[in-house]
């Protein structure tokens, strides 16, 4: 069979598999969840074997150590598969929840009701703790799912593919409700992309490259973010130490994740009294400074910044730093180079730190606190399968809500439009 | 100036003056509305003669005398506009609505609070008072627009972009909240559907080549609906009459929208009880059958229903007919061939109408009500931008909550993560 049929089969099995996977009751869907966390547990050695097949591939392809160490299933990495499972369990389901109801003048009642989003495209990169992650997510937001994991991740994502399959069968669920692509053919995906009859939204997560290739050839919508250009604001009015405790803990604490900060923009009234100490700091801490001249009159030992620094996201111990006149000059820099991710203000000051949230455009603004707040477990939102940096459908982490939407429940006597 | 440059300058101007639009108070925002209203009354006589060119060289094209009748703003058409206008005003404004509350085991207080999309695009065939309505609308969620009408509407638009614009500056907003694309160029639509980093959404209204087109080639997510193949369902436990009333109704009262009904699916146990008066009270209305072999049994006169009918948005006096042996035959068939519009059940049965509400997958389900209850303004969302029948963001009729998104505010106290 080609691989277009393979994939336009798969879609169609989904489409129907969704319809089951819709009605199933919150008590099958805990079933299925906490059912493949004990499978995993149990097959560990053997998705650790098929694991370790993809991992001699890795070596032999001379894959960096970063990338081997994202894609091996460590016993902490089936651990936390299957402790992320028993998490989900515990949320709460939200198919069914009715978040509007009201009887109009024509006396028909009419209420919104959560529903799952149908069918799911999954495009993903090397981790194979993803096929996990978020196949739990979606089925439990009464989703199915269609998984296209990275091609060195193969043989582990086929090895936890079957144990999803068998959780799903124990329970009564039909097998198609989670799939995997069975093959690597890079044409796979760009079938996937065009079954917009079939699948309901496209989530790609990995590298940039990936996910502007699914933008640009996706007929299907896709949630998704580019990257996180994350700013810390050190406002004139600000308590410097918490300034220094929060721009340190926002680059240092993770400095290559997408809620890092990238560029710190300091108040010229205070860069005088703040830089040196802060810059020292970030000093001890490995850090590589960029700094507009202004900057480098206080650090001159930071390199100079140039306008290709303001965009970067840098994703390591590199930070751009730039003396700002004002919070209006703070606000126009981060609306010319943010990313829509995540803003922090540092400031003792209500009105400026309202007016900060209000004109800051990105998904989670801060104040007095780390941008590094800005993921879904921290939120308050449960798990989440992703983040969206652009505002439809779902701005930030994206949790169980985020994969539904609502319909409209209309209970009449027989009404007619006039 | 070049077509892209013009267009991809009125994007750059439209993104800066959402920051303005994003601030601006309610109060600032219904006065431009109100003033809006006044200056198309002022300006009637002005805005007709512009349109009376539109008419003039339409009626030269041959255009069909619904299209002429779409395009004329006539008196009527002025009323509305204003009328359109000032329910807007009344209707409460979405940006900065609080919509949850609550503070983290971290110390972090985390809210989630409604802010307009951005910037959105509006794409639209002949009807020139989309201009007015959607710039209301969009200006009211707090958001900037772009609009691109139909060429045959061209010197309609003008006038009244004039007018928006008027208003806009009187109350101190700038004009490029609501911006017109000044050409007629079809290149124009091209380079606006590339600004995915400019624009937010686009908001395609027109025939299903022009949704198809921009969906194909738009970078820019896209709320869309393709069509409305809606159907009613005759329950076995159906009371008759209401079943008849509701159908006459979902096919006839306004066959050219929609939200008018398709198919027309009848248990077969109620078949022989109910077709031939319901058959009978179509004809009377001009209706046109289309029947399965089962309906032509009780309905000799009905032509015969092809593959082709069942998936068919007529649009017009035409309804396919077809005898279902169950309610989930009938679920079976809405899945196969529904486009997530609309669903009708007649049923005095709950747990039947419990379980069509649960499967039909649709943005709207109706019980014991005519499909034409579909619409925002009987659905109680005031007025409406549109309809969307993918889940992604909105799902059914889009107000001005849809209009928004929603980011997350954290107030800490100098929180860090460890």
């Amino acid at each position: 069979m080609s691989v277009e049929s393979t994939v336009v089969e798969m879609a169609q099995k989904a489409r129907r598999a969704a319809r089951r996977a819709a009605v199933a009751t919150t008590e099958q869907k805990n079933d299925v969840l906490g059912l493949l966390a004990e499978i995993i547990e149990e097959r560990a050695q053997e998705i650790q074997a098929e694991n370790a097949r993809d991992l001699e591939l890795a070596r032999d392809k001379g894959l960096s150590p970063a990338m081997i160490d994202r894609l091996t299933i460590s016993d902490n990495v089936i651990a936390s598969m299957a402790g992320g499972l028993r998490d989900v369990v515990k949320l709460a389901d939200p198919v069914g929840e009715v978040t509007s109801k009201e009887v109009r003048p024509s006396g028909i009642e009419v209420s919104r009701v959560r529903i799952p989003l149908g069918v799911i495209g999954m495009i993903y990169e090397s981790r194979p703790n993803v096929t996990i992650d978020a196949a739990g997510l979606c089925l439990k937001a009464g989703n199915a799912i269609i998984l296209r994991g990275g091609s060195e991740a193969f043989h582990s994502n086929m090895a936890l593919s079957a144990c999803i399959a068998e959780a799903l069968e124990k329970v009564g669920l039909p097998r198609e409700v989670v799939q995997l692509i069975p093959m690597r053919d890079r044409e796979a995906v760009n079938v996937l992309l065009k079954q917009e009859d079939l699948i309901d939204v496209m989530i790609p997560r990995g590298g940039e490259g990936l996910i502007r290739f699914v933008t640009e050839n996706s007929l299907v919508p896709v949630l998704k973010h580019y990257k996180g250009v994350c700013h810390v604001y050190v406002d004139s009015e600000a308590d410097l130490e918490k300034a220094q405790k929060i721009s340190l803990n926002a680059k240092v604490q993770r400095p290559g994740v997408c809620n890092a900060m990238e560029t710190l923009l300091v108040h010229r009234d205070v860069a005088e009294r703040f830089l040196p100490a802060c810059g020292r700091a970030f000093q001890e801490a490995g850090v590589t400074l960029k700094g507009c001249p202004e900057v480098r009159k206080h650090l001159p030992w930071a390199e100079a910044a140039t306008d290709a620094d303001w965009p970067e996201e840098y994703l390591d111990l590199t930070l751009a730093v730039k003396v700002v006149a004002s919070v209006d000059d703070a606000l126009d820099h981060i609306a010319a180079y943010n990313s829509g991710h995540t803003e922090s203000i540092v400031t003792e000051n209500q009105e400026t730190a309202r007016l900060f949230v209000q004109a800051a455009d990105s998904s989670a603004v801060m104040v007095n606190a780390s941008t590094r707040f800005n993921d879904g477990g921290e939120l308050g939102l449960g798990a989440e399968i992703g983040i969206s940096t652009s505002k439809l459908h779902a701005f930030g982490p994206m949790g169980l809500e985020e994969l539904t939407s609502r319909k409209f429940v209309v209970y009449g006597t027989g009404q007619i439009r006039q």
